[in-house]
């Protein structure tokens, strides 16, 4: 088995009210990645330039992920965000976006890379998604990620992509921008009935939801004392997800199995933001992430069957 | 057993992206005291005005709510509030608040409001809150609400409130604002040390949390297809809480039946905002409630004990 994800690389600068990193290792890809190698052989696809050294190249192929797809363009420079957050740590604003050799990245495949049973299509022009799920022909299991910005200047290929997918895992302000419903269980289900069979509301700080025909599931962010960097957290949540669903290969994917998922992706996405970029997931073990997966369910659980005299 | 609640009798115009109200029943202490209805004698501490009619009062009285403190201003006019909703249902502009006779409103209790074993204060002036709680000697359990309104300008008077309760039940952003601190875990750490056992964070129409001592609990807001009036659920999320707990009269009370409530109160909420006002709750019946409580619990409950090999 092996999972492709396709998508950023980045460097990232990130400022929060409490502390700053002037350049740091992210983008989607590389959080998804590195959340994912918890489950599966990942291969990344993307594109840097030469102010990617060896010593980023190690922070993803320490974790045996397989780097054989990640592009370096001569001369170029690597896709490079900044951005700050704002005093509650969920919403912040971008200060400063240089696409670089992103701006003209064309997803290159490997033969290993497209014999992929899982593919995670994170955040990149929905057109090249198409691209890459055409070449997956493999694929058993097949999710998208996306953002406001292809929903408003590149719907159409967007509903295309959505179309040929399993899951969808967006925002939850996404899916209704992207449906023009008011509530995020009709949005979802309006998305359901494009086809996919797995519609993932993230919802920031406050967790997620997971919507199937089968019914939902929903899920708090686990509770944490101090957040110092979220950049990268729906990234995470994403990797843990879907990785969750590769390591556990039955089809159609049942909601049991997609709860547990749930709990996996909220965990390690609970671990990346105590920390600035990759720095406490690139350390994290197994037996952390089993331990925070437990105490979710111990902080999320009551007991239904206690009867009660209602008056009315 | 009995339980007070002290806060606004009001009329509401609320306008959300569908659909519009002029004047109906509303305010905090009608929405909670349906809620808690279910579960105990409840006495509403208010004041109306001329306007407040027969048929307005028979919503209470219906559910064998006592209004003899509720004080009728003679011609006085009742708190109006009016208010639109914006497309996602969960923030809002106020258009118009007037406060009428609730400007001068001073909590008169009889002596069965005075005896309730359990004590809600609405959101009304802390130093009123204050007054009220001197005066309720035979409560085992009290909570109260507020808004940013007197965190900003009461606020010395409001911790004097909170030091004396045993529960306090805000919005995440308020308790944020209260404390400054930047995360909701650290920020009601920081209320519990003022002196209740239980913090409350509403997350709007993300669900709620609850910190103790013991330990903390999050549940996500019951899901639905269609809002058609977000007004009052917050304090018919109180009213189901508390009134749970006036129900469970062992203290101190602890996590395991504050888990209940939290369902409880998520359930009746849950109603709440289905139709304008007071509409669904007022014909809500038990086996409904339960029903949507055990709803709750199986679209929140995951297995955690499926073992799995992570390969870090």
């Amino acid at each position: 088995m092996s999972l492709t994800v396709v998508g950023s690389v980045a460097f990232d600068a990130v400022a929060t009210p409490f502390a700053a990193r002037e350049r740091m290792l992210g983008g989607a890809a590389t959080h998804f990645a590195l959340a994912a190698s918890f489950f599966d052989d990942v291969h990344v696809v993307g594109v840097v330039g030469d102010d990617f050294s060896a010593e980023d190249e190690a922070v993803l192929t320490a974790h045996k992920i397989d780097t054989t797809d990640i592009e370096h363009v001569e001369g170029g420079k690597t896709f490079f965000w900044s951005g700050r957050y704002h005093d509650n740590m969920n919403s912040r604003d971008t200060l400063d976006t240089q696409l670089n050799v992103f701006e003209t990245f064309e997803p290159k495949l490997s033969e290993a890379s497209k014999a992929a049973k899982t593919v995670f299509l994170a955040n990149i022009l929905p057109s090249l998604q198409l691209q890459v799920l055409e070449q997956c022909t493999e694929a058993t299991f097949t999710a998208v990620d996306s953002m406001d910005l292809w929903i408003n200047i590149a719907k159409e290929d967007l509903l295309k992509v959505i179309a040929k997918v399993d899951c969808v895992i967006l925002n939850d302000e996404e899916i209704e921008l992207l449906t023009g419903e008011p509530t995020i269980v009709s949005a979802a289900q309006a998305l359901l009935e494009l086809g996919p069979s797995i519609v993932i509301a993230k919802q920031g700080k406050y967790g997620a939801g997971v919507i199937t025909k089968e019914g939902s599931f929903w899920l708090p962010a686990f509770p944490l004392n101090e957040v110092h960097d979220p950049t990268g957290a729906g990234d995470s949540f994403a990797g843990g997800f879907v990785g969750y669903l590769a390591a556990h290969p039955e089809r159609p994917v049942t909601l049991e199995v997609v709860r547990r998922a749930m709990a996996y992706g909220t965990a390690i996405a609970s671990f990346n933001v105590e920390e600035f970029g990759t720095d406490r997931v690139s350390r994290l073990t197994g037996p952390e992430v089993v331990a925070r997966v437990q105490h979710l369910a111990s902080i999320t659980q009551f007991d239904d069957t206690t009867q009660i005299d209602l008056r009315r």
